[in-house]
């Protein structure tokens, strides 16, 4: 038995339970690689300081399987770097740090390589380029399992057009649909929540290139990243913390590893934990952190910092959705920063209601997690059980029982968050931390009054609206019918419906 | 940016997302580390062909904190695997073979101790004996995050009363709680599903051990480990295969690396895809390896073979069932083996229905894989979903849209394969395979027929039951209003319900 004991890498690990990272069927994996790679280029552009420009196209090859690619303006991959970073799962710089950004494991984009070569023996194309005065590098890398580990397939310089930036292309199994949890639909949310993003998209099915112009020319102020709060860290952390902390003295340590940690509170935690100050930090016993760490617990220390959070603002939130949303009540709300085990986060909410939305479905929820928009598993999410919580009725919508609440409305939720609790490496919900439930409701029961106000004003108005969609419905029906009776000819009926239509919004506007 | 990037090492990452693991709450965490060790336990047990004898001890030390034990009479661990099957996750033997098992994925166990140690501080304490002429083993293991290496603390030789075996220690943050998701609901479910295992529990609160006697003295089968089948064969791992076959050629490589791929069928195989039967495997290029992945799903392959699973079997649900839960009416059902993906699995049923089941609760499901009870996640889980796909009013239950049965009935629904495909890490939920959906259909709605021949048969008598339990329940209250209006004492109150108990039960059993 001892003999067949062995090593799992980590890629055979993801291979074999890819679900775990959004490659569950092929719809889902087509959507999922294309995130991926927009997240870390929009991530790589804002942390250098470039307003995104995005290409993203789709190229179908056969029913099952398409050729992707994401091209971006951004500072490019010094060259020793790519092949780790497409080659190698759970690889990156974010993981360490905390800091709102897009991307957080490490794994996402060499996950994305690796469902292309399992799906089609392909490998992924890389070609970057980090300033005008070198050339660009081409790669062609696929992952070694066995290894998790990258093998250069090709590596040499090439011309490009581009004075900088990143090409990624993965050829994989999948499936391209319309509609709802479709790419179309992601790309589109992307476009409302990056208003400062640019976007070229072409896609299957129809010719040519959709575009999304930049909305703002403002980049959003660079989140910085800050070091743990001492109430988020746990004993065994906090021991591994202590034993590898390069000052030489226990409130030293305090102070500078820990954010809001003043000679003050360092001293009393000592204080009260029962430990020498001036103590090494690297000799500390296992009862003495735990007296440390319920000490840090007792004692009173300020919340984290907040300015390395970096929300939309109600002001982008609203001409976000106003360019995309035809409504006539739109509303958005940006909490105060909040803090949960010690991470500091934000809770955004925008509403629009009436308008061309329609009036008998639930609501349309769009859910974003540091600007990117999450498509799958809303039911497990934090944001849609906190909408649930919510008796909407009072804000004078309908709402079944245990459902989300009906009527012409949309709701834009965004957390922004140094670190995202995602309830699985794929990205697709939110954990139901206390905190971050507390502000949700917060948020959203201030846009609900002010809806509550919007609608009592506008109610005969919005009966009216009802009544005339209702109408609206029949008269085509209304039309075939006269058609059949009468026997007219199709352009009779046209005509009809026509006349119908236009003395039904005369009467409306003129009574 | 690039000096920033580095790798992240898996312990690294599961610290940082141990809810992926089921450590996301205290309670939770608990049940996880128990469960981990018990799988452990009963796998090791039935793979050396011994009984199983387990006991189980939580000891509570403070109001979160824990140290649990787990001790089996399994054949032991030889020394030198111990550290790293305790100290490192993604190590084991299960995860590279098709063979039904508990474990799968070699994480369990270690990611348990992992999480005892973030949260106190402690090392796993591991003894374990491989045959009574050696002495125990005593360890003391802490795992390396950074390096996702196991650091040994102590190390020694020991005297220990059992022959052979292994014990598990492991201190935790925890929150023991009675009721549903409960440590002693999972074991009393384990006992259920396990009827040839013993188990001995010890628990906080009570005094003394919880003996549930092993009910059956015959080990279930030994399931054999299978070779892939060609169909459930991805076009990456196929070209992975060949590449690291040992077989020289190509229908020799087919062959021997699948399962039922007979030498006529390698033939077939390699005609359809146009190669040389005798091509060399290693040299064959992608777009040869596309024709081969083709050819295998053109082409007629007989399912794989079902010898590899071992179910429960419908005699020893019942016995399980009527063990555990009081019934009128039991019934269970074994489906015949059936593929999903190319990995055999194999669904069974059982049902218990009135008895002393409560009347207006929703059905109590009791969800095992590889006879593992499942406790979280039920509404993500194909059980479930098979479940309220099917209309259970036809089979004279009620059921409101969208939910689950009500009545007195409890559902012992058991998956058995070579690779139960989890929805996570954390081992909670199945993922909803058409296949599995289809199966888990049949066999719930087999069970629904004969549950509604035995409701038709004994529908008054169902009535006069409900009657009843509705009177006995105000009995109770009858008896209060009848001693506040009268001013009874309450000992004339309890004779009075006696009374009253006693006419309602004569009265109905002599009508």
């Amino acid at each position: 038995m001892a003999a067949r004991q062995r090593e799992i890498s980590v890629s055979e690990f993801f291979t074999k339970n890819r679900h775990l990272l959004g490659f569950d069927n092929p719809q889902k994996a087509l959507l999922t690689a294309i995130k991926e790679a927009v997240d870390n280029s929009l991530d790589a552009c804002e942390e250098a300081g470039i307003l995104p420009t995005l290409r993203i196209d789709i190229q179908q090859l056969a029913e099952d399987r398409f050729r992707i690619a994401v091209v971006d303006n951004g500072p490019g991959i010094v060259r020793a770097q790519v092949p780790k970073i497409f080659g190698k799962l759970l690889y990156g710089s974010k993981f360490h740090t905390l800091k709102q950004a897009r991307g957080q494991q490490g794994i996402g984009i060499s996950a994305a390589g690796m469902y292309g070569l399992l799906t089609t023996g392909k490998s992924v194309v890389v070609i970057s380029r980090t300033t005008p005065g070198k050339p660009a590098h081409y790669y062609e890398i696929q992952i070694d399992t066995r290894k998790n580990a990258p093998q250069i397939i090709a590596d040499s310089a090439m011309e490009w057009d581009q004075p900088h930036g990143t090409r990624v292309e993965i050829e994989l199994v999948g499936i391209y649909k319309k509609g709802r949890h479709s790419v179309n639909d992601y790309i589109r949310q992307t476009a409302i929540a990056n208003p400062h993003c640019e976007i070229f998209y072409s896609f299957p099915e129809v010719e040519g290139v959709q575009h999304f112009p930049r909305a703002s020319e403002t980049l959003p102020p660079e989140p910085r990243e800050i070091k743990p709060h001492p109430y988020g860290v746990e004993l065994g952390v906090l021991i591994k913390m202590l034993k590898e902390t390069r000052v030489r003295n226990l409130v030293g340590a305090l102070e500078r590893d820990f954010s809001r940690v003043s000679p003050r509170v360092a001293f009393e935690i000592c204080q009260v934990a029962e430990l020498r100050p001036m103590a090494n930090p690297h000799s500390i016993a296992i009862s003495e952190a735990e007296r440390l760490y319920r000490a840090i617990n007792s004692v009173k220390i300020m919340s984290p910092p907040t300015n390395c959070l970096s929300p939309i603002g109600e002001e982008q939130i609203l001409s976000g959705m106003k360019k995309e949303i035809h409504a006539s009540f739109f509303t958005a709300i940006t909490r105060s920063p909040a803090v949960y085990r010690g991470n500091p986060f934000q809770i955004e909410v925008g509403m629009a209601y009436g308008g061309s939305l329609p009036t008998d479905d639930l609501v349309d929820l769009l859910r974003f997690a540091n600007r990117v928009p999450l498509q799958y598993q809303q039911s497990a999410c934090a944001i849609t059980k906190a909408v649930l919580s919510i008796d909407w009725r009072s804000y004078g919508l309908s709402q079944a029982k245990g459902a989300l609440p009906a009527g012409p409305i949309a709701l834009f939720i965004h957390i922004a968050s140094v670190w995202v609790p995602f309830t699985s490496e794929s990205k697709e919900a939110i954990a139901a931390y206390p905190e971050i439930m507390r502000e949700l409701r917060l948020a959203l029961q201030d846009c609900g009054r002010r809806l509550a106000v919007h609608i009592r004003a506008h109610r005969r108005e919005a009966e009216e609206q009802k009544k005339k969609s209702y109408i609206e419905k029949y008269i085509p029906h209304i039309g075939i019918a006269l058609r059949e009776i009468l026997g007219l000819p199709q352009k009779v009926e046209e005509e009809l419906v026509t006349t119908l239509r236009e003395v039904l919004e005369h009467s409306r506007t003129t009574r």
